[in-house]
C-alpha cells in the first residue's frame, strides 16, 4: 500500500465521511420528497434516491476499507498490509451510472416506447464504460492504464453524443417552464462526468505516491457528489416544477369544462 | 494529543453523547411533524430535519473519535496516540450551515426567484465562512489562528448584514401572526452563531491544554444544539402557524364565495 502523510490520510478520510453524510442526507431528502411530486414523476425521484442510497452504502464501505488500510500513531501513518479496496467504486458505478441516465430520461416523461429504448441504450453504454475502466484502474503499468482509458472513452463519447443529439427533440418537447432545467441537467451530467476520466489520468500525468492516491480519492468523491446528489436535487426540482405546471393546466381544463357546461 | 483530567474527559464525553441524543430526537420530531404543515412549508421542515440528521451522524463520529483518542484506567486518562478528528465538525458545518440559512428563507415563502437568489447567496457565504475557519483550527501557531479567524469573520459579517437588511422587507411582508417569530428566528441565528467565533477564540485568550480543549468541545456542542435543534423547533412552529393562518384565510374566501353566490 502507498505511503502517505497524515494530512493526506486525513483529507481522504474526511472526504469519505463527507460522502457518507451527504449521500445519506440526499437519500432521505429524495424519499421524503417523493410524495410531493405527481404520480408521473415518482419513479424518477425513486430512482434518484436509489442512486444515492447505493452510494451511501459504498461510501461507508470505502471509508471502512480506508480506515483498515492504515494505522495512525501520533502523526505517523503506517500501511497495515490490509489492501484498500478500490473496486467498491466500480461496483457502485456499475449500478448507479446507468440509473443516473434512467433518472434523466424518466423525468422527461417521453412516450413509453422511447423511454424504454433510450434507457436501455444509454444504460448499456454506461455499464460498458464502467466495465472498461476497471482493468486500467488495477493495471500495474501506465501503458495498460492508457489503453483501458481510451477504450472506456468510446462509450463515454457515444453517451455524450446521445445526450446532445439523441435527446435534442425530446428536450424541445418539454413544457416551457422546465425546458431550461432539463437542458441544464443534461449539462451537469456531461460536465460532472468529465471529472472521472480526468481523475483517472492523475497517475498518468506524473502524479504519484500519496499525492496521486489522495487526488484520485478526493477527486472521485467530489465528482460523485455532483453527479449523484447535486444532479439528483436538480432532477427533483424538475419533477416538482413539471408536476405543478401539469396540475394547474389540468385545473384550467376542468374550469373551462365546467364553464362550457 | 493534549493531556486532560478525568473530569474534563468525562465532561466532553457526556456533552457529545447529549449531542447525539438531542440531535437524533430533533430529527425524528421534524420528520414526524412534516405532515402537520401545509405543502408550502414541507420543504422547510424537511431541510430542518436533514440538518439535525447530518449533525446526529457527525456527533456519533466525534464521540467515537473522542473515545478512541484516550484510554481510561481508574482515574488516569492517557492519550492512546490515535488523533481526535476535529475535522468532523467542519465537514458537518460545510453541509449544515448553508442549509440552516436555506431553512429560514424557505419558511418565509418568498417569490421563487427571490428564494433561489437569496439561498444561493447566503449558502455560498456560509460555505466560504466555514472553509476559511478550518485552516486556523488546525494551525500550529496562534498568529495563523488569528488570521483565519479574521478572514472567516468577513463572510460572517456579510451574512449578518444580509439577514438584517437584505431580509427586512421580506420579514415585513410576513403574515402578522408569524412576523414576530420569523424575526426572532433571525435573531436566534445571529446570536447562536456568535458563539462559534467566541469558542474559536478560547485558545487565543490564554485558555490552554485540557481546559481549552474541553471549553472548545463543550462550547461548540452547546452552540450546535441551539443553532440546529432549538432553531429548527422555531422554524417548525413558524411553518405550523403560517399553515394554520393560510388555511383559515382560504376557508374565509371559500365562505364569501359561497355567500356571494
Amino acid at each position: 500500500m502507498t505511503e502517505i502523510s497524515l494530512s493526506q490520510y486525513s483529507f481522504v478520510y474526511n472526504a469519505l465521511s463527507f460522502g457518507i453524510a451527504a449521500m445519506g442526507a440526499a437519500t432521505v431528502f429524495f424519499f421524503l420528497g417523493r410524495s410531493q411530486v405527481s404520480k408521473d414523476y415518482r419513479l424518477a425521484v425513486t430512482v434518484t434516491g436509489l442512486v444515492t442510497l447505493i452510494a451511501t452504502y459504498h461510501y461507508f464501505r470505502i471509508f471502512q476499507s480506508w480506515e483498515a488500510a492504515y494505522s495512525i500513531m501520533g502523526s505517523k501513518v503506517t500501511p497495515t498490509g490490509q489492501p484498500f479496496n478500490d473496486a467498491y467504486r466500480y461496483v457502485d458505478w456499475l449500478l448507479t451510472v446507468p440509473l443516473l441516465l434512467v433518472e434523466l430520461i424518466l423525468v422527461m416523461k417521453l412516450p413509453p416506447k422511447e423511454t424504454y429504448t433510450k434507457s436501455v441504450r444509454l444504460g448499456l453504454l454506461a455499464a460498458v464504460m464502467v466495465a472498461l475502466g476497471y482493468p486500467g484502474e488495477v493495471a500495474g503499468s501506465l501503458g495498460a492504464r492508457w489503453i483501458w482509458w481510451v477504450l472506456a472513452m468510446i462509450p463515454f463519447v457515444l453517451i455524450v453524443y446521445e445526450l446532445f443529439f439523441g435527446l435534442r427533440d425530446s428536450i424541445q418537447s418539454q413544457p416551457q417552464a422546465a425546458r431550461g432545467m432539463v437542458s441544464a441537467a443534461r449539462w451537469i451530467t456531461v460536465l460532472s462526468w468529465c471529472f472521472y476520466p480526468l481523475v483517472y489520468l492523475f497517475p498518468m500525468v506524473g502524479l504519484s505516491g500519496g499525492a496521486a492516491l489522495t487526488g484520485v480519492q478526493v477527486g472521485y468523491t467530489l465528482a460523485d457528489l455532483i453527479a449523484k446528489a447535486a444532479f439528483g436535487v436538480f432532477i427533483y426540482f424538475i419533477a416538482l416544477r413539471k408536476s405543478e405546471v401539469e396540475l394547474s393546466a389540468n385545473r384550467m381544463v376542468d374550469k373551462e369544462f365546467v364553464a362550457a357546461e
